[in-house]
């Protein structure tokens, strides 16, 4: 089936459930969903509202139900919880790998989580313990820690015989971490080799050099230095080199896109949504954007300040005030290309937190360059239209607002690092908000010299 | 070794090199890049200025040069070709991927293109002519071509022998899709199976179902749904099933990567950038950003316009050019938060081109709560501080102004989509110009009527 074919075909399902569930026909609902493509039932129940998506969950077959529940992201997953109860998912909650259990348990109330812990198996228990004693963003807290143990010293069958025995359920099987005998990782076997090998062949003759990563390390990092190395994963371990989990390509992705759904979100000037656009309530919308936009417009009554300070100027030549939006935009303007541009590197790596110097003295060459170009354009017009005094302030005006915001914009992200906080929270509405006022100022100040008010 | 020391052994190894390029001690540094982890090395070429980048890859021992080459992103590798010549890299261009030889074609000029493929042996010719053949964008540019022949009557152990005689340097085993005899693509078999199974076991009965996708298929899309799926690869098929190649998880990775930095520039409003920002020349900075202020400062002097024509107005209540950054900024942040929201969804397929009119719907509810909170908010001060005509005036048009820019800002992205234009392009900046130029004049209309200009 090509992508439009499935495309059309999850239109038609969701068509089908939809006039089904309105005639009340819950058996036919459940034959349609024991026919249809998994991953169109998953993208069907993560794209409804939370009532829908319980009800279509429980007419499921049953034998379908614990595939479908394991691939739900985390936040349907406790959706379904919250709206099935504990003991109907229970089961489900057993069969997960122990990162994706934990990413539920992160979801869930504490009382739910304690409750579908407790009933937890005695290996299942400790394997989700030991990520859950990881600090929340660290590889630890994604990583799995489900891993056979295999030795240099092991051949090729035996290694085999070992998967089969044990591990057959196992998510992650390509990249097979070696240990010695203090579970020191001594490096990787691939699936592949092995498979290619003869039976006798020693794992220590297939051995290959691995990056690894201890479980404390910062998640996005490692997924962002991961990912291009078209790895399917690497070992984790602790501060002593020893064995403790894998991270798959797979959770590294997961968290590189969330994350890149945040920046997004915030350098927008919202919060990202829990849930896709169209299943989200209105209220959760406005709750995403309400905050920063009070804590813009706040900020923004500084401009209101600063104009009040120069009414009597503006009186003067209200022909300034014409000027304030195109002013005040094109400092925002610039100040964003310069923020979102030092965002995206700092998420990439290509720039440091040590680096804030030079990409300020880059910015400000670059912002002259800018405002040079544009200063032009507006003393020409302005000159035309408004005569040589007013042509001046504009372009001096230009000239000053650009390299001033390029500068600013370039370091906001690196400032907001180094303080903690996230690069795209301070991003591009906070400095636009910022810019207008200390334009403004430049403005009028350049105004008053020039014009002589 | 964990991610920071790897960092601190890349810091290291830059300064390491670059001192022994100031004394000119080529010899040295080819001993440093002997030792040197290969990451390493690719993420310094990556990070240095071309010329640099190359004196780099001269040195390289020729037992690692191959392996660098391959793994650098094909901008990287078309400096390489463009800065020592097609002579010195026609070998390394021989050992690639058709997909990722075609990638690298297509930073190339077409004169050294030619002469790279004119070298090339018959197979893998015939490789690359398969990738080329399909448009850029689409999925059959960016699959691997070259996939063993695998049947459900051949048994595990044939499937081995096959893979070992003919195979065994292939990119992806791990997913390999099974034909019948008119190549129609009948499903796939995991190595994991076929690793675990006995050796006659036939591999018809270690079949699994699979998704496939057709080679014309949007890459962006495609990739975008096949992620989240969490499978390797899935088999590319073309209009009449027959098997033609497969698509891989990193390619898919590396398209959405590559897309998402593109959105995320042109959100701020520049073009993305090719290299690292700390390497990419500074005339190279102007160029992403220059085009982009121009249109926006252009499209600002709108705005000019608006409030000539209410210039007189103002003169009469100077206090109206107070309120004038506040209120466009609120206008510009709303539609912005509107606009970067569906541009999102419209990425992860959560939003479809025929929801414009569901979408807008939301958005003027959505607007309409904001507006009602803001503008309650600058009714409240403004009253306070310029009395209750004042606060009217700045109260309704905060009302307006958001629905106004809300509903502008969702719809905008569906609207480029549906034009065939980038949704991340008609965004941000361009909404805040929009929303400045039409909330200047719902302001000025509402402050004649109020206070009877």
């Amino acid at each position: 089936m090509t992508t439009a074919e499935q495309q059309d075909a999850l239109f038609e399902l969701e068509k089908l459930v939809e006039s089904r569930i309105r005639r009340d026909r819950a058996e036919e609902i459940s034959g349609l969903l024991a026919e249809a493509e998994l991953s169109d039932i998953i993208r069907l129940i993560e794209h409804s509202p939370v009532k829908r998506g319980a009800v279509l969950f429980r007419l499921l077959p049953p034998e379908r139900a614990g595939a479908v529940f394991d691939a739900l992201d985390p936040r349907h997953q406790a959706d379904m919880v919250r709206a099935l109860g504990s003991d109907s998912v229970g089961a489900f909650f057993e069969e997960m790998g122990a990162e994706d259990r934990v990413m539920l348990l992160d979801e869930l109330p504490g009382r739910v989580a304690e409750r579908l812990l407790k009933e937890l198996g005695e290996k299942d228990k400790q394997n989700t313990d030991a990520v859950l004693g990881y600090e929340k963003g660290t590889v630890g807290r994604v990583m799995s820690p489900e891993i056979p143990e295999i030795y240099g010293s092991m051949t090729a069958h035996e290694v085999r015989e070992l998967l089969r025995r044990e591990h057959e359920d196992l998510e992650t099987l390509y990249t097979l971490p070696v240990i010695d005998r203090d579970r020191q990782l001594t490096g990787i076997v691939k699936m592949r080799r092995l498979f290619l090998a003869e039976r006798d062949t020693l794992v220590a003759d297939l051995l290959e050099d691995t990056p690894s990563v201890v479980a404390s390390a910062d998640a996005e990092e490692t997924a962002r230095w991961f990912l291009p190395l078209a790895l399917l994963a690497i070992p984790v371990v602790d501060s002593g080199n020893r064995l403790v989990g894998i991270f798959t390509f797979d959770e590294a992705q997961h968290v590189v896109e969330s994350e890149d759904s945040e920046d997004s979100a915030r350098q927008g000037g919202s919060e990202a949504l829990k849930q896709p656009y169209l299943s989200t309530p209105l209220t959760n919308l406005v709750k995403s954007r309400i905050v920063w936009l009070l804590v813009l417009a706040v900020s923004a009554i500084l401009t209101v300040q600063v104009l009040d300070i120069f009414e009597e100027k503006m009186q003067q030549a209200v022909v300034l005030s014409l000027f304030i939006p195109l002013l005040t935009g094109t400092g925002g303007n610039t100040g964003n290309q310069a923020a979102t541009t030092v965002t995206r590197a700092l998420a990439l790596g290509d720039v440091k937190k040590s680096d804030v110097l030079k990409v300020m003295w880059r910015e400000v060459r670059v912002g002259l360059m800018l405002g040079a170009v544009l200063g032009a354009l507006g003393f020409a017009l302005a000159t035309l239209v408004y005569g040589l005094d007013i042509g001046m302030v504009i372009g001096l005006t230009m000239l000053s607002i650009c390299t001033m915001s390029a500068t600013v914009g370039g370091a906001m992200p690196i400032v907001a690092k180094t303080v903690g906080a996230d690069p795209a929270v301070f991003s591009n509405p906070f400095i636009s908000t910022f810019c207008d006022a200390t334009g403004l100022i430049i403005y009028f100040l350049i105004a008053t010299s020039i014009l002589g008010l």
